[in-house]
């Protein structure tokens, strides 16, 4: 009889946004002037506080959506696609601001929060400005159609934002409702930059719609394994602190799932900590343990595997090609990512 | 020798908006019905939110003014004008919110302020919200004209409000900054709205541009009115506590005036109640009391004639009709309003 060895488990090369981020790149550097030169103004706090969000950088994932979108669309020769991209990082980061007052967070993509330093009047009102130059751009693009989706969006993301206030605290929240609550914030924007790209590209409905629903899924993938994340990352990774959903009593995937499996002590735990924000030195620590205990992080990630699979199939309609491959491949990073 | 007797000064009858109001009142109701309509939301917090600004009314001034240009413009067939009336007063609204989040006001249109109703944060979002509404229909009316106006008047909106934040405190401001901030923060909106009804009815430039020059110089007549009355105004007629703007540092034409005319005592007054924010019991009638002694309420309302007199020139290339003429009274209104 042999032995039986538990040999580790065969690592899979993992996935990475590198060739999404190669084949876009000189389209990228393109949306990083335009940023730059749209964050511009002579009232001096307005590039201040816009040059502190742009750098910190960020994964710009969503423009690159957008221009990655346009390329698997075969659009060519004009700028809208560049111009429109940036035009989506400036909601996001309009949305940026406007969260970190809302959420009083005191660290954004690891720096310092605007609002700490430049206090939350600066912060509500230079995210109107970077969302008005947003819209400028969209009307420079003179795209309709391109616009009615951008501005849905927005409409979407606001009702979003709202509706996580009325969950928020709420330990009674249901994956339903956390869904629909990422399903506005989120996976709106996402699916918005995708689906432009085809718009802009004149490609047929079908075409546009693969798109919308490959972003969609591909941003409620990309939130779950955020939230996710708030209960395991490491804060310099991620680029925030870790439990910060906790503190905030923010109620996603993992409490969700961890509440409702969990016995009554446990049920008065969060109750405690999330619903009346009574929250001691070693809560966070219990927190992260319960959700161990219950599985409730590996099966947010296996709901955000779900996202991606529909995403993947989203874009089977398309031939096969470099630009493709690294859609396809920005799915597994987004589901596989530690940060 | 006869006896001198002075007479009271002969009373000339009081300007006022209802001309305009009969004349745009059933387009108005349309626009209230969509104004009602695209404040729904399966979000209960949005329509609730909204229902109280709405609700709490004020003047309606900006989509007046849209309806009225484009009246005055002969534009008919279409609802073109009523749908970017709605989104003018949609933009207005959204800067409300997001005003009384910066200047932490209590009162808004003599309601509780929304923020102190539900918390900065729903004022932040749903402010957000109405924003997107305001796009979308924008985008709905499908005038790619009108679009870029109004998404340039929301973006040199918000650069007002940005710049208001960085005159607010200084003691040191001149006029001239004054002016520019007013210009930005509120004329701007009213510039937007009255050449958007020219661009709809696809009047020729000098039309577009002669509204344009009515609605902008109006609108630093009203808000200089607006200043003035922060001064002077009984708090049930203005719908906002007398004092607002002296409680939140804003260096708004009567201090500027006031400051720069008075001694060495008087500036130090200034500095330590506006500068540093230190405001005693008597303070307010202390400053009402130097604002009378240097005229500068008196002054603040010539400045205000001034622009009013600009707008009604503008509009001279219009002939006569009785839309213009309401057009016209609504400026002698806006200088002489006591509310």
């Amino acid at each position: 009889m042999g032995v039986v060895v538990k040999l580790p488990e065969p690592q899979e090369p993992s996935a990475s946004l590198a060739p999404l981020v190669a084949l876009v790149g000189e389209d990228m550097e393109h949306v990083n002037r335009i940023i730059l030169d749209r964050a511009r103004s002579n009232v001096e706090l307005i590039p201040e506080l816009a040059r502190h969000l742009i750098d910190s950088g960020g994964k710009r994932l969503r423009p690159m959506l957008t221009i990655a979108s346009a390329k698997l669309c075969g659009y060519e020769g004009g700028d809208s696609h560049v111009r429109l991209a940036a035009s989506v990082e400036f909601m996001h980061t309009a949305t940026l601001l406007h969260d970190d007052v809302v959420d009083e967070s005191s660290l954004r993509r690891g720096k310092i929060a605007a609002r700490l330093l430049w206090g939350n009047e600066a912060s509500v009102l230079v995210g109107d400005y970077l969302l008005g130059q947003a819209f400028k751009m969209m009307v420079d693009v003179g795209s309709l159609g391109a616009l009615r989706i951008l501005s849905d969006a927005a409409a979407i993301i606001a009702e979003g934002e709202v509706m996580q206030l009325t969950t928020a605290h709420n330990t009674e929240t249901t994956e339903d409702d956390y869904l629909a609550v990422i399903d506005a914030k989120t996976a709106a924007l996402f699916a918005a930059a995708t689906e432009v790209g085809a718009v802009i590209a004149e490609r047929p409905k079908s075409e546009a719609a693969a798109l919308r629903s490959y972003g969609r899924n591909l941003g409620l993938a990309f939130q779950l394994v955020d939230d996710a994340l708030d209960y395991s990352g490491e804060q310099s990774k991620l680029g925030k602190s870790v439990g910060d959903d906790f503190r905030d009593g923010k109620i996603t995937l993992p409490v969700v799932l961890c509440y409702r499996r969990g016995n009554a002590e446990e049920r008065a735990f969060w109750e405690r900590t999330l619903k009346d924000g009574d929250i001691g030195e070693n809560d966070l620590a219990h927190a992260i343990d319960l959700i161990a205990r219950h599985n409730a992080l590996a099966d947010t990630m296996d709901r955000a595997r779900h996202y991606g699979a529909i995403a993947r199939d989203a874009l089977a309609i398309f031939p096969n090609s470099e630009i493709k491959a690294a859609l396809l491949e920005a799915i597994a990073f987004s589901v596989g990512r530690p940060y």
